[in-house]
């Protein structure tokens, strides 16, 4: 059971909730939220008064829900959800093209793949400062000096930003420069730092976890939701099995069902998935028409020199053919081409 | 090293070849099929005159491949085949619905299924008569009994069918009655039973082991060519993984991969990789979307009777928006909706 | 619910039993066995009458089980067996090693290899004639002369022979030769094999799927036991993961865990679980340790000569270590070193 | 590359070697830790002199590592470490257990446990005050609180501490409190905590992740080692597969892998990786038999009433056995049992 205080409530109120549900012999889950504050309540909530609960002060909503997460959950909210991101949506209604370098290598490098991811049909730029690599010896990212760059090409461009963060220490300093907040597979249960996105006041873009399944990849994002803040996009960016084919294993399935079991939007990573130029466009092209509310794409003006991920980057010659494609299938799904298409 | 002989090659001329090779400490396997003769040379073949061999009475054609697979490989074949099944193509220039039950129950049954599966565009018929089960306690098919409703089906129809065969004992039986021959993913590495349906005479559909990687599958499609059959169709029908949500993972990725290793046309099966119908037909455009020559899909006029996979069937009200997927994605790939829609 | 008939029972009983349980509305599937005949019944069990059933003429047993497997559940069999294989015991009180090469290539070389086998302290000699291989391209066995190659050592050395079957076609001319069938990875769900290595008469070794659960492994062993056989001893031999230093990941857990749900010998192959020469010590301690009921290695006089699987063979040197984990570990699980050493 | 400064290295020297190694074109990483600088060196090293750069002040070693990990590689340090951990030993000459409850949630259950680990042979003590739980709903451990039980707990009984930390900013105050830092499945690639334990003056035990290779783990281990710190412990807690009869699959081989790769001591964890009360005595003795260097077991006074993992903790009842196998195994290893003992 969850109960949302209004943002007019005062802790005395949370707190007369809290006593009110301990002296019942449930545990109460106190978190506050930028826009509000929640109390999660847990063991035998079968003998609460839901009617009671809801009537005291400061309460603006009291939940049942059966699923483990639960603000997330479509229980909660049978709409799907459309999260806003330096105005751009993403949500049931379009397909939103996410595009730009892996890393953030110079100005020039930024400059010239947010052109490219433009020209494509690209609303947002995605661009990383900080990177979490396996091998210490590794690029590991710009770090501020990235996130200027960063900045410096929205104000060229236009385009928001989307950017990774890595450490719960650093979320308010790449929160003063990213439109949206990405965490990283790898980082999909640290915890710490989906509190701390969920307490920063910005749209946050989940991956999922390489071996997590589709019910904890929920769980986290409940963390975040906890602090408040439901302006989360889910990304599927491929599993980790057996074959050694591509990099991962793209898991089109966990759109649909996310959608399903969630409200949430949720967008694909092809070039994640796959690792492979060749196979950017046809898992693109899987994941419109299996329902993505967008997908979020590499490109580089020079892969072959990139600092990261290069392989897998679309280079100048394939946009024409990746915005016939933003233009293309959306329609089909009864979504809007609109966002890839309204520069 | 293969060395392809010609029709009109004796088995003496045969024994020429191998007598040579042998006498350069190469081993030689020699594979008879119903069209023509394969050795295969396996060893230190660089020392072997490429020139010499294909100067030798028979010989047809001499290939170096450096895929682990020959004769399916896309070094041996740079065109993509298409394979042609009573009739209808499986291949580039389109894209194919092959429909039906996944058990063949009763002819009443089996008639409705296939007029349902028509009435989606579909232009082959499936059905299990011999069905392999994870558990003995389950049904096992009607065996010939259910080849010969089949064939009473595709009388009324016009529907060419594809059928599973489980056994190289089998194969002859079966054979008998269908256009296509099914190996099943538990069979994938049943070398006895590919051999069989390889020396069979009859187009074959391999579905990929549950975990199998893309290279053993075409490893297994090699296992049928070198009986000299390449009339040979590939299956994803999704892997298995650590995720629950769904009964396999479709491996939506290895379409195209397959599609650049091998000139064999691959297919999906949307509903055993989902397992659950409210996913058929996202995956289904997914599998298109992504470059699948087919799909091969289960209905049912009654699902929840099935006695075998029920759960994942299509029913009526999902048809016209089959037929619709099956009509508008295939333009943007460059493929015809001929084979879908001509009937 | 299974219904065992004793060896009495003529096929009259049969259809008897047949006839009651199908007017009660439930499915009868009889399996006759070499030494006995089994009736299992599927579908609203409930509405039947134990006792009734049991009266009736050549009944020998009825059983509900709530288990998917029926006959290799511990539940149908609390007491865990012991199979013999040419007098040899596999079982809850003794760890028997069998060992020898992969294939089978000359007599010498099987000769060699049975010997160092003796050494070490195996009872049996493993050796495969029939060889299922990924690649057509790879040696596949030496058939039959292989047999007789087994046959030969057997003779000479005293040890009974186990070698794989890899087709129905084949348990014939196998089990004339072998004194224990082995069903290997690839052929765990190749239910016309189970059902005819079930029906031949001999011991059978199952090894798992490499991605099958334990589960599906029991149900395998179902198959098998339904045609009359429960001679069968269950092989762990490692399942297919994502890491990539080793073969397979040898799933220790799963000898206690079906240990625990059937009442079949459980052992281990170190060999094909890791792949290399340096991890089949260690995970022979590690299987020991966990409770195997035995392990089965490879062993080859030359390994870099060895025409399958060279990498992961025992040589001579490694001989008196195996022979010492042989003795040293079983005492500490309880178990009788007798089998490895009293030859 | 790496350079390790001496002690007494200035700023000034490691200046001098940046700007050496940087004219030359090749990237210079540095990361002071607490007892030493180490300068990493990525790009094209086959250029620079390692006898000149060996000559500079300051510099104690320069090593030419072919593996991709550096200072944990073997190859760095052939013969394999040991490291003590509040004065008890974890490394190739013993076996050490460590034992506790999976979460701290009194201090009479902490005591409890303690005394139950003892009793067991236990020379290290368990226990979590910062719990990463898969639901933001589940209980999260007692904090602060939670440390100075603990603390008390190892005034009681002599036992030093391990305890997760699961966030950078926590380090500092966990490393007052703990003996050993441990860092946790989900956090193995969380690079800012790898760095915040790595700086923190206190061993480590870093869990390998749920779907990691071994060398990702290692990779994970160079992060922490990188800051100074080679007091690294690795374990192995199971990995994800599509079994479902277990928690997760013991990698047992994992164990001899990485102790031939790395220096650094190896344990397991028999609780998590099973999560079945039944499979932690087998798979103790497995990971003893493949040559672990110790392991770390949940036990709990009431696990009925446990706040975490209850299942899988051990009882009172199964003390004597702990001891047994911790008394009997060792030995055979070549190990001594006296960590085990000398209490």
């Amino acid at each position: 059971m969850v109960i949302v205080m209004g943002p007019e409530a005062t802790s005395g109120d949370v707190e007369a909730i809290v006593a009110l549900v301990e002296a019942a012999g449930v545990e109460a889950f106190v978190s506050k939220g930028v826009r509000r504050t929640i109390v999660g309540l847990v063991g035998d909530v079968a003998q609460l008064d839901g009617a009671s609960l809801r009537g005291m002060t400061g309460v603006r909503d009291v939940m049942r829900i059966s699923a483990p997460y639960k603000l997330v959950s479509r229980e909660n909210h049978p709409e799907r959800s459309t999260v806003h991101v330096g105005g751009v949506p993403i949500g049931p209604g379009t397909v939103t093209l996410i595009a730009g370098p892996c890393a953030v290598e110079t100005h020039q490098q930024t400059l010239d793949a947010a052109r490219m991811a433009q020209a494509a049909g690209a609303r947002l730029l995605r661009g990383g400062a900080f990177k979490p690599r396996t091998s210490p010896y590794a690029f590991q990212g710009l770090g501020e000096a990235g996130l200027r760059i960063l900045a410096d090409v929205r104000e060229e461009t236009g385009l928001p930003i989307v950017t990774e963060v890595v450490d719960a220490q650093d979320v308010e300093l790449v929160a003063k420069y990213a439109d949206m907040l990405q965490v990283g597979t790898r980082n999909m249960q640290n915890f710490a730092l989906l509190q701390a996105v969920g307490a920063a006041g910005r749209p946050v873009m989940l991956k999922r976890g390489m071996s997590s399944t589709i019910e904890e990849w929920l769980m986290a994002a409940e963390y975040v939701a906890q602090r408040g803040n439901l302006d989360i996009v889910l990304c599927e960016r491929g599993i980790r099995t057996f074959e050694k084919a591509t990099r991962n294993t793209l898991d089109v399935a966990a759109v649909p069902v996310a959608q399903r079991l969630s409200h949430l939007p949720v967008i694909v990573d092809p070039s994640h998935s796959g690792g492979r130029r060749d196979l950017v466009l046809p898992l693109t092209r899987a994941a419109l028409a299996v329902g993505a509310d967008g997908v979020i794409i590499d490109v580089h003006p020079q892969p072959e020199q990139a600092l990261c991920d290069g392989p897998q980057a679309l280079v100048e010659d394939d946009l024409g053919e990746l915005a016939q494609v933003m233009t293309d299938l959306p329609p089909l799904l009864g979504k809007s081409a609109a966002a890839a298409l309204a520069l």
